[in-house]
């Protein structure tokens, strides 16, 4: 999908919510273990329950690839019953030398029809090139994490004060554009939005850590959105694991209707002042 | 594997090469794709060919998952096919929030059953501690790879003058010991041995980019080895690739043993020195 169609409809739905797909087999209402694919199951009720909600869903590579083969075969299920019109991303940070990313990249966006993945970017320019090769496709690249480990290196700061999740986002500008390249901003980190808008004015950025890990819509938006709005918020647990029981499908409906209603007031609010 | 029994084999045999198992359905001999799992048979051959020349295996899983399903069926029957008194590493370079690392742990010390797994540093702490969690398992932490992508973010420098993969290095050390953890060093940087050498004293260090990368084993050694060996130096291509025509199993042999008859003069030079 290429910018100009994500931007239309978001912009139609008045919402910029992804749905993680974190399926975790050990986690989903235990009813649906009768079935012979219950986490394919758990997906498409969810999917049903979530689509008018959404305008992008990213299953979570780690809870498909646990179960081996069985899991790549859920994993390909749930993309081909995701709607054509939502974004798809695969959360699966990979990255590695130029002829196995590129392996990766086929993997992706080839043997699986997604229109983006998450990539690290430890390994520089030859690690994240090869997916940014593809039309339409796009490249997440990790800048600031949610996670507490986000301390450990991303704030390391260069004898110019320049932190490294700063230096990851100017060199990679050098090599994609606001039409492949994004990136992943936790909204665990609010006070970090403002200096970022300074640093990728145009991109989008996708936004885990609302909900189970503490973060809020409306401090991200405060200074995350851009003239095209530029910010996609991720909730996985707190909309997919909203109830254990066989009502999962419905509360996760009204949990990603009560976040659906919270960025249309938003957007609606942040376009009428401009 | 814990750390004396691969010790006490690599002195056993004399030898401290892994095999690469990047077995790309694209360069492996024509004649094999009439098999029903052409990777497979392809890495059994490989297998029977080098198992004497190697102590250790790392499939890339980058060319596994780019088939899908199929693909980690392929995985899975080539790690049995490898012999129990070799090293299994999966090269997969995973790196996640702490629930999801913790399923990428699942996958291949669960699911799998691999001795060793690379991992990315970015996300700090919890991304790498889940790895941690198993008895005689293993994080090969990425430090300095042996890309030329490793000169954008890896090389750089904080206030104190310490390189990224330095505080990688060292801050991991808080996390985990020369037991359970060893790092990524690229036989491209040969004059970074001899201070990686003083960061991580007894880490065993597992070294791509002999071969197609263009390190030199000797130049690895000259400043890489320890007391126990400590390196595990890897050669895919150069060795599974040796030849693409019929022979391709006793070409690998050869290169594995040529690589093999190196190592051992090395060692026997190394430790009757001391």
């Amino acid at each position: 999908m290429n910018r100009e169609s994500l931007i239309s409809f978001i912009r139609d739905q008045q919402n910029f919510l992804c749905v993680g797909l974190d399926s975790d087999m050990s986690r989903i209402p235990k009813h649906l273990l009768d079935f012979p694919d219950p986490v394919l199951e758990f997906n498409k009720h969810i999917i049903d329950a979530t689509k008018d909600h959404c305008v992008a869903y990213k299953p979570n590579i780690a809870f498909y690839e646990s179960r081996g083969a069985a899991g790549w075969e859920s994993l390909a299920a749930t993309l081909d019953y995701i709607p054509d019109t939502h974004f798809t991303i695969a959360d699966a940070k990979r990255g590695d030398i130029g002829n196995t990313s590129r392996q990766y990249a086929k993997t992706f966006f080839e043997t699986l029809d997604f229109d983006a993945i998450t990539v690290a970017p430890y390994m520089g320019i030859d690690s994240v090139s090869p997916f940014l090769e593809y039309d339409d496709k796009w490249v997440i690249l990790l800048a600031l994490t949610s996670n507490k480990g986000s301390q450990d290196f991303q704030h390391l700061t260069d004898t110019s004060g320049v932190a490294l999740y700063e230096q990851v986002m100017r060199k990679s500008q050098e090599w994609g554009t606001p039409d492949n390249l994004m990136y992943v901003v936790g909204a665990t980190h609010p006070e970090a939005f403002q200096h970022i808008r300074e640093i990728a004015e145009d991109h989008f950025l996708l936004v885990p850590g609302v909900g189970a890990q503490g973060g809020t819509v409306q401090d991200v938006c405060d200074h995350g959105l851009n003239n095209d709005v530029g910010l996609l918020i991720n909730s996985s647990r707190g909309i997919i694991f909203a109830s254990d029981e066989e009502d999962y499908a419905e509360k996760a409906s009204d949990a990603a209707d009560q976040l659906h209603q919270q960025m249309s007031t938003i957007l609606q609010a942040h376009f009428s002042k401009r």
